[in-house]
């Protein structure tokens, strides 16, 4: 259950009704997921939204599956299932291997296991890694 | 200031010098950061830390560059200061460009965003996300 | 599921019950949400609880739709689904409106996303913040 | 310490000036704060973040200064010392008193306390908080 | 739903059957949960990580119920259902009393409130605290 | 710095004086941590806060030491690093010896290490876990 209606096609807003043609178009499927149809009642929030993910995650210094690995990192980490499912599926669709895919799991958990060391301990930063 | 004393090359056990060793290898350099120098107090914490981190961060299905960069985004989202300095250096250390920092730093500010917008929405993980 | 049971009104003891009492006298409804049915098991902690929560959230400096916005916020940044559920209700019911809750989760996520980015850069605290 | 070098008003692309400059008006005050300084090396990401921000701290269904309290919420769930700090300031600011700042703080407290509670209660979702 | 298949008994290979067997004989239990299920198929991860885990939840310096309370404070700060669950039920199955259950649960809560306060207020570090 | 003034003993107000000295008394000794001195600016806050930690923290089912180490392991999940160093103290005060803390760290980060996993791998509660 969601705390919004999540919206069907024909109950979106001309407005939003572009949005969700451009995403169809961009990823080249029919199918647009929950995310989208729950922010589609903020027709602002979803052109932006939709806006800022293309750019960030278009090709550039990084790859695109290097970057849905990254947003997995951070889903992850802040517990999103929703997020850890949506960009999991979009990074296996990119070309993420079960080999890369355990890869991935295995560094979010060291990063997860150190994170939690440092901070008990509070190390100190060394003075080497001041820019 | 930390926790527990930072130990000096000189105060190491046998045990621990010979990770440092190890580390110093690895990486061909002297310095040896804050967070072993934390951790050196507990000799069995201090080897099986440096062996998981030596196999989970090697070169595999994915590369060690995109290693740290999955590294940093996850000590980003858990606020640890000092995990996103050290891993940080090490991406640079690595190959890290500007450009592909910058893109890093979007990457995960378009992460927690949707992470924080997902979860205040409870959006409904869609079935077709099932494995 | 939960790690304690959930308990019924036949299934409380006399002080439980006077807590369970206060709540429904305060809210004017007879519905008791799951949160107090966990905590019921625990008279002490059900008490002090309830006693904090009325204290906190009564009209003050703050007004009582304010508050519960600054819970829904809190609460989506821990990841907390139910906290999520039950406060955004009761905003609703405190009269938050579709535009309002709108504003609220697009200031979440404008939250998220610069608290990711600063944390990325490290930036170090202006001197003019020091009160 | 930074992971990027923060930038003088006299190291600024011409890109990066004239978002500067946007700040500077907006806000009526020469003095521009550390954040932008680190994010004006990516002046994509400066001239996005900065358009956002605009939009979404503008006077809405709710007030700028409801906004700030929320934002200091988010950043404080997500233990961003410099958030907290930077948006402590901007809700002063605009009006935020002692006794408002004090009630805050209490009802930041109160939500993150039964956060963790429910989280370990793992209370079931009411199914009266379905929309 | 996983991300990745949990595997049945069947679809072991020899080397993730031998985890399960010590996992077995280490339990006393034909039952093993769903977490080992999921990583089965990850041989190298779910060696390392049974043997980190019965090294560092063994008997030492602390108790093992002391242990999984950690455990269990740990993972409901980060909101992780399962763990809270899998870990609860393994503190219970190693003594956890109601009582002690309801006192964790209190220090949990009492914990994260303070946790907040001291976040928005930014407390400096007491100069005593250094070691 | 904090975002509030830190109080002297001189400029306490009597009722805030009058915790103080309960906080001496239980203590037995005369230093009062920044947390109070912070807090002190809003009495009603600091009379309830101090009510609390004072019932929760006491000898119960659990004993005190217990009770700090799980306050510990929640700080360092939140990345609360007053509240990490506050309570390290205090459990160190109560008796926890070196050997007891470096296992403490190591239960905290396996805990980390898992979390992130079982996240990243979305795994679905069994079924034996309800209650």
């Amino acid at each position: 259950m969601a705390t919004v209606p999540l919206l069907s096609d024909e109950e979106l807003s001309p407005r939003a009704a572009a949005v969700f043609a451009a995403i169809r178009k961009a990823r080249g499927t029919d199918f647009v997921n929950n995310f989208w149809r729950a922010l589609a009642h903020d027709e602002a929030a979803l052109e932006a939204t939709w806006a800022q993910l293309s750019a960030v995650m278009a090709p550039g210094a990084l790859d695109p599956l290097v970057k849905e690995m990254i947003y997995v990192a951070v889903s992850t980490a802040n517990g999103c299932s929703y997020c850890v499912h949506s960009h999991t599926a979009a990074a296996k669709a990119k070309g993420m291997s079960e080999a890369m895919h355990a890869e991935l799991i295995r560094v979010i958990g060291a990063a997860m296991m150190t994170n939690g060391m440092v901070t008990a301990l509070q190390v100190p930063v060394d003075e080497v890694f001041d820019v």
